[in-house]
């Protein structure tokens, strides 16, 4: 299922889960227009997985992430080109976004610009205490402004700005003091807290995560009336899925629900 | 004016100071319709005393609020029945955020599901270091949606979409760090520093309070622009009130207010 | 280009720099009526200037700024007088919020009120350990609902409604907690650490900051993918200006872009 070229390599466990790895770490994994292609492709395929459970967002190397390529922007100085290419950007940064899935960045290095913000962009995320992030394209004259979209919507506002306008790097405690991400664990240890995380969202029913995931994102961008009214809409019709059915008769028996994996269990 | 038997236990202090409290501890103050329905009640009677200061929203036993009430909601698998459940759920919260008073929160113990909802709705909280929280729907099956609707409004992000995806507990230290709550105290100084939060605020004229605990509400829905040109319009408005005037003369005079309770006074 | 008698003394350095002092250390630096006309002026000459590269707000004497002058308040018991106030102060507040570059506020003491919206509305701010923060309107029965606009969108929802319903101080590493400020420093190095930022900024072009601190403040007003349009659009435009440009094939031919400043270098 993996090819050992290919940019984004693709892994499927028996659970459902998803490891996406970014494959190009001679160039620090960056976002050209191919590699976007690859992420675009893969995050599809997890879509399309009727019983996917998971995405753990991975990479090669040394970096993360790079962000654009700017060898590629600066042999291209045409505004239909660069138009396209944050179009094609923004269209996988969505697609995290709407996947029925939860995507947990596992973040082993340097998470610049568009790495940065795929990091931001992802529901959760795991950095080893060797990551670092920074919004660095303004150190060559380019603002990153489609990262700071989830930038801003993860980290307090004056502490995006000095990210965005700096272009400095933050190191993975401050990242986890500033809620860009949820952990942070030695290199040795990364894989175990992604794991961690990973169980504990299988365990789960799908279509109870799938539903939670879409109303958070839905009502946080709606009035407070308006978002009870969604949110209580979507626990209304959550009820009335047999898996919460069988979760409510199990607290009420007062025993694990039947579909759930027992502690310590295969997971399967 | 309190019923030992009552679910919800009403008190009122000479100041103005209604303390609700939860009373159903065997069944961990679960939010079942007739708990709703009690808190609903005193959360009207508070809104028709137009003398009332804040509200106190306490909690009997070990528990703060386990949530719903499973047992019931697996008793009526009807869609209709749990619209109804979430809607008047929904009902309360709402009350709680357009009550012309502040809504504390003292959270003595755990408090999940609707129950952290219930913290995150409060305008204010103070936590016990026994306290914890958990939107923990998701372990049978139901994803925490109303609890998220407050839960984002509070909490970073990633945090956030944390709890409500795994369901697991948070202490009060984390609490703290992560903006669910003011101020944690040792069981004993629980009191101590609620009524250091009451004490400050029934110093204030309740006009000015009520209507800046609306404005902000409002204005954060709003574009900036917007917001200014509502809270400046309220700021106005608040100049012009009798409380306000006198304020800003015994400013002016280097003198206390003459509405203001003396520091150490009876608070009467 | 100073006035010892001005309410604001505005300098300008060589590399485009201004900085504006508060200057009535008497009254605070209160925020009077000819003090925001000033402040007001002194911010339209930073916008007429085509090549300004930083703001950095400052202030004389003990406090950064006490906010609205209460016995001013306090003689003119009129709505239309405190209408045409708060719009004159919410004008002011907006003009640093659209100023095409930075404001960093630079606060040795206290800021109080309309004080501590200057700095929530700053786009970075550095503070002294010796600086305080509070919105004390309150406290005269004013409530800060002008204040509370930048505050809630720099500081979580709980903590903000504590200073607004208390009116009590925090202190600089709080207020660095909170997200209100990006850096403290002793005051003998709260210069350096405001000229570490500045001489970040200035190195970078002018408009490529322009556009991602206004794309930053719009899009946060939207939602996820108007956002993600409009940031995308910015970006494009951004690539397509001869300093990105110059970046980018800096970028791939691994040499500094010829518009930045080497570092140690005289700035200009």
């Amino acid at each position: 299922m993996t090819d050992e070229q290919a940019l984004v390599l693709a892994q499927r466990d028996a659970r459902g889960v998803h490891t996406l790895t970014l494959n190009d770490p001679k160039r620090f994994n960056a976002l050209g227009s191919e590699m976007l292609e690859a992420l675009q492709a893969a995050l599809d395929a997890v879509a399309s997985d009727a019983d996917a459970r998971a995405v753990v967002l991975a990479a090669q190397g040394k970096a993360f992430c790079a962000g654009h390529n700017l060898k590629d922007m600066a042999a291209n100085p045409d505004m239909a080109w660069y138009q396209q290419l944050f179009t094609q950007c923004s269209r996988v940064m969505l697609s995290i976004h709407r996947l029925p899935v939860p995507v947990i960045a596992r973040v082993q290095g340097m998470a610049t610009a568009a790495g940065c913000q795929l990091v931001a962009q992802c529901d959760l995320a795991v950095a080893s205490e060797e990551a670092s992030f920074a919004t660095s394209g303004i150190h060559y004259g380019l603002f990153c402004a489609t990262p700071s979209v989830p930038l801003v919507r993860n980290v307090p506002a004056k502490r995006a700005m000095e990210m965005l306008l700096t272009g400095d790097f933050i190191d993975a405690r401050t990242a986890l003091a500033e809620g860009l991400v949820n952990r942070v664990a030695p290199p040795g240890q990364l894989d175990a807290e992604v794991e961690a995380l990973v169980r504990s969202i299988v365990e789960k029913p799908r279509v109870a995560v799938a539903m939670g995931k879409a109303v958070v994102y839905q009502h946080r961008e709606l009035g407070l009336e308006a978002a009870y009214q969604l949110a209580g809409q979507a626990m209304a019709t959550n009820m009335m899925d047999e898996a919460a059915q069988e979760g409510a008769r199990a607290f009420a028996e007062k025993r694990q629900p039947a579909w759930k994996t027992p502690a310590g269990g295969s997971g399967s």
